[in-house]
């Protein structure tokens, strides 16, 4: 699946953050490298990361990113060069001659005399656990979603008796049943679909979508979650990029013109963080009339999201701390005051609004027991309950829409387009 | 998840088959490498498959493995014999010094002083394309399978008014779906979960488990299939014991002790074919008295199935050509006279009995029409039907059951103990 196997290795990788070092010497960017009108074999030095790696016999190609393009430049060396160092994401600099290439492809070409690592790359599968959680659950996850129910097709007409015993829906969130595998594992994701009954025929909403979840155990602060969703999104976007470079390009070229350099912009910043609160400040100073009018203590709408982030350069903004009152039981308590708010995040993003939404957990115990006494919830979630009786950490976690990260990254108007089988209100095709 | 990566890995990947090349010089096996008592500098030769790397700094650790033996070797070699060719999979001749290892892990390891590659394996994500199939559908893909039907849980009680327009159910294969995209990808696999609403207590099912299924275009004789699902159980496994040796070690040693020896019996030795019918003549031979008496034309119950995988020397066993009137409409009819058979595969394991089922897709356009037509489901299945009209090819495809492999592979007697959150009648916890 399309950028689907880029996600789960950016997940399950750990990076180090690769640090150049600099050097006297002149330099040229990649973007400069690549728009060089003349190449009768002028020596330059290139800085960048390595996108893909290809080792031939006589010949090594590497691709070479340093952000200042979307395209990546094509460096050819002698086989020598070769070694296990010169990996996915590693940190190269690399000295040579300009040329042209002989390829189709590409204009020019970097024919390599030197390249000296300047940051090792070892992305062994040994970040986050991948657990399947189930599709079929007992549990309502967000409180109030709009469920689908399942039973078997030929009990229909029998509804007192239920094939589970207990009235069985299809998941809305892995997240609960991470949180019981985080207790263990520390860091884990899951990665499956999910489900909304909902009677939308809204360009961003399916009946069946895929989710990325990942739950952390000892995370204390929303900005420790903030840089593991933005890492995400960013290394996920990279790795796209480089391994599906043809199918980026049709979109952005025939779909989605302009959206390359959108996304680099996305890419190249780092991501704004705003409270609810500003948010709801920014909305009502808006020149914009908005359907639904902002107001401190209601949700925020798809035309708020995307009002905020044009506001904010159409960079992508984490909005932090919500009403307690807005937002499930689970959420931590932020324990401030008049204006009370509990420690989630919501990450929206140009042309799609929120793609991303996490929290910190309410670990402790007696704050989560009253919050399912206020929810009603406390005997269907006793067993969540005796999870902050034993071995209780700090902890939180986040889920990000599949398709809506392909639209965002494609520049694709309907989520019905990334995905080969849509399914939403009044269609199941196939 | 346990394993899943390993078969996901294994899917994708092609391997070029390694040949390896005879030399005069007495060699060991890794059996007998490891079951060396004096380790007092010997020389000697190892020839094998690396099964994982770990590069250093200064030193290099291959895990070479040759099918003697499910423990690999660790060789220990310096640095500058690290090269890309050094990878999963390739072949090696190995000559050095087997010594005490300082390692508390292994008796001895191999201090190399010549490492020869003797087959390379470029594993590149290049095979099969990961595609997500549906998990809600308006198809009954096995035509009289146990079905869950999905309705928005405050509908229920509106039986006459369906969210998608028609009757939706919980995938029980994504085999039909796979089908349209094999038609644009030639070789495609899916991997998730898949459901059915059997009321069974039985130690191998589950109301909702996972099923790696491929289609593949242009193949024509079960014999290709055979490969691909030979060789995919084989290198999964290959896979699951180096990355995983200490989980499944856990396995082995205390819940199914005695498996580590048939578990290598089935890797060392070539799968099995016998037809379904003799198989049947098999069973009607066998001196154990059947709870169903064994006949041609009736389906293999569990216990027919264990009988035969235990006649074949508990070696895994396809069982293929199936009456044509026990199976779906879509398999390949083998047009053989008064014992109608269709061109189908079963694979039987030690333990579990069927663990694959697979089978040539009916690809000629009026055989499928009038099977369909017999069925009475032309109408339904009129865009499958479709599919034949236009660019048409002979393809086939498998199904494996995700728990039943580990069930096989680890020696685990019930399902339910190999998946994290195991649904079945009467039970959905959590």
């Amino acid at each position: 699946m399309f950028g689907a196997r880029c996600l789960l290795r950016a997940l399950r990788s750990c990076t180090s953050a690769p640090c150049p070092r600099h050097k006297p010497s002149a330099r040229l960017s990649v973007r400069d490298a690549l728009g060089a009108r003349s190449t009768n074999g002028e020596r330059v030095k290139v800085q960048g990361w390595i996108r893909s790696v290809r080792s031939q016999k006589e010949v090594l190609f590497l691709h070479v990113n340093d952000g200042s393009s979307l395209e990546s430049l094509q460096v050819v060396a002698d086989s020598s060069f070769d070694s296990r160092e010169l990996a996915f994401g590693s940190s190269v600099e690399v000295q040579g001659q300009l040329v042209k290439s002989p390829s189709k492809k590409q204009n020019v070409e970097l024919k390599a005399e030197k390249i000296e690592i300047v940051g090792n790359c070892d992305a062994k599968d040994s970040g986050f656990v991948h657990i399947h959680t189930p599709i079929i659950t007992s549990n309502d996850c967000e409180g109030a979603g709009e469920l689908f129910q399942v039973e078997p097709s030929s009990k229909i007409k029998v509804p007192e008796e239920n094939f589970f015993n207990v009235p069985a829906f299809l998941t809305v969130s892995g997240q609960l049943h991470l949180e019981v595998m985080s207790g263990a594992f520390t860091q884990v994701f899951t990665f499956g679909p999910t489900f909304r009954a909902e009677n939308s025929q809204s360009r961003r909403h399916l009946a069946e979508f895929y989710m990325v979840e990942a739950e952390i155990s000892f995370v204390e602060s929303l900005q420790d979650l903030m840089q593991v969703m933005e890492g995400l999104f960013k290394t996920a976007t990279m790795m796209v990029l480089s391994n599906c470079t043809e199918d980026v390009e049709l979109c952005h070229k025939f779909i989605a013109p302009g959206q390359k350099d959108r996304l680099e912009h996305m890419l190249k910043n780092n991501f704004l963080i705003i409270s609810y609160t500003e948010a709801v400040e920014i909305l009502k100073q808006a020149s914009q009339n908005f359907t639904f009018t902002p107001e401190w203590g209601v949700d925020l709408h798809t035309e708020h999201e995307k009002y905020l982030v044009k506001h904010c350069g159409n960079i992508p903004v984490f909005v932090i701390n919500y009403p307690l009152a807005l937002k499930p039981f689970y959420m931590r308590d932020n324990e401030d005051g008049p204006q009370h708010t509990v420690a989630a995040v919501d990450l929206l993003v140009p042309g799609v609004g929120e793609l991303f939404g996490g929290s910190l957990r309410e670990e402790r115990y007696h704050f989560l027991e009253q919050q399912l006494a206020r929810s009603g919830l406390t005997e269907a979630y006793q067993w969540y309950l005796d999870l902050r009786r034993f071995g209780s950490v700090p902890h939180g976690g986040f889920g990000m829409g599949f398709e809506r990260y392909l639209q965002c990254i494609l520049g694709i108007d309907n989520i019905k387009d990334v995905i080969p089988f849509p399914r939403f209100t009044h269609s199941c095709v196939l």
